[in-house]
């Protein structure tokens, strides 16, 4: 309980910092503004900049230096959701019970929207990092985010998994979806925070094997609730993996051994974070929340 | 003559950068790797990255050092000119005599392609500035290219241009729309270029003048030629803009007028690239081909 109240107020934090990143609605471009901030403000748990802060603090990090980062990664998020939700993708109508981004401003706006976000994304990222005396560090973290949202991380995961669509595939390409789709964006973000605490290589190695080990537990998991799940908590109907004769880590490998690998993923999580001689309890925390969630 | 030979080569130069640093076609999201690289391979004169070349070398600076912001840019412009085909914003079936890129990989892979070569390009620039010693400049020239293309830049324009279509708008409004879809990249590309080369503050400041004057004059010389212009050489039926109430520089200020107009911002354009030491024969004869060029 403590851990969930906790989440709360590091994600009402995230919700503060992307209010003052967000831009001001006004000028002839103001609609573009105005359709950015309407998925931003779209709420969320926040995990990826949340999991951004908590790497540089674990690492002894200034958690100041890193809040532009956590801005940016959940722009570049929010991003990949309003393409995600377009008509031409999964022709979505709604997220978090709000109409999307496209059924509010059209198509087209939608498309700028998304790609205005992953811009100002980096725009912001580069800009706050200009006349600061570790230029250096600062170009290494915002590759790792560059890395991990592009055609060797998110998107190239993405593409993967739309490909895969109604068809079945096999283990080692849903690992690779699994993989890119998810935890890459979470490796380059966990990566991010702690190159800016000037972690050492072996803290850096221990923070990349618990980004990349609770990453593919969230999308395990993900695929077990769609067959044991509860449709209330999880605000939208089980099944529909079978019915899409989508190939997922239950139908490949049974619900029991996927719960067994996701239990693994989430204990050597625990040990690495457990490695780092800062104070890990939220990231073991974190970790067990994201097996024992039910949406 | 000369000067179309020397831009001949300079386009095939930049042809072979791109090249180099287009992604495998090979892995799991291959087709990403194929709609982004088909777009890339499509040709057009390639004018932006070799500006930021030009840019960089009237400067003095090392034009190798450029070389990956060049790439970066022509995968930006590349990537807005996939996205603006798209059913959702422009419609476009043909591009330079190819069928657009989702008339090829369908809509979502385009929408994805357009989203991957607007990462990639900072994927490129950040990872080919890791390890170099002047990582502060580096910063700065990014963030340039950011700003540029963003939303107080190439999309901010582009918005504004959108909800403008079919209406009379006021001239203001106009020269928002062709400094912000058009000139503000031109800038970014050229300031870039310019800061990497460790341009002075004055020098700096021409060469903004510069790349602005020649983007606004180009926009203009657009206007006209859908008016004067031959469709031949064009390549596209003149006069849509009368057709669709377009408020354009004639519509709103005369044909003449908006000749004298461009006319001028050349003029200013090669006085400013002409007070920088560097040989500038290259950059006024460019400028003097936009606004005598024919399609």
């Amino acid at each position: 309980m403590a851990f969930k109240e906790d989440l709360k107020t590091k994600s009402a934090y995230i919700e503060d910092l992307l209010k003052q990143y967000m831009p001001k609605e006004e000028g002839y471009q103001k609609t573009i503004f105005e359709a950015m901030n309407y998925s931003l403000s779209s709420g969320g748990k926040r995990l990826r900049p949340i999991l951004t802060l908590e790497s540089a603090k674990i690492i002894g990090g200034d958690v100041k230096e890193v809040i532009p980062f956590c801005v940016a990664i959940e722009m570049i998020h929010t991003y990949s959701l309003i393409h995600d939700d377009l008509p031409a993708m999964d022709n979505d109508d709604f997220r978090r019970g709000k109409p999307t981004n496209h059924k509010v401003f059209g198509d087209g706006m939608a498309t700028l929207a998304g790609d205005a976000l992953l811009n100002y994304a980096f725009e912001i990222m580069l800009k706050e990092s200009l006349g600061k005396e570790n230029s250096d560090v600062r170009l290494k973290a915002i590759y790792e985010i560059a890395r991990g949202a592009g055609i060797y991380g998110m998107i190239g995961g993405q593409v993967v998994d739309i490909e895969s669509e109604n068809k079945s595939i096999e283990k080692e390409k849903l690992d690779f979806i699994h993989m890119n789709k998810t935890a890459a964006m979470i490796i380059g973000c966990m990566r991010a925070g702690a190159i800016m605490g000037n972690a050492c290589e072996d803290d850096l190695q221990n923070i990349t094997k618990y980004a990349k080990n609770i990453g593919l537990a969230f999308q395990i998991v993900d695929d077990i609730l769609d067959i044991v799940g509860d449709e209330k908590a999880l605000g939208k109907p089980v099944g529909s993996d079978i019915e899409n004769h989508k190939s997922t880590y239950p139908s490949l490998i049974g619900l029991d051994e996927s719960k067994k690998v996701a239990t693994d993923l989430i204990k050597e999580a625990k040990d690495s974070i457990r490695k780092i001689s800062g104070e890990s309890r939220f990231l073991e925390d974190l970790a067990d929340y994201i097996i024992s969630r039910d949406h």
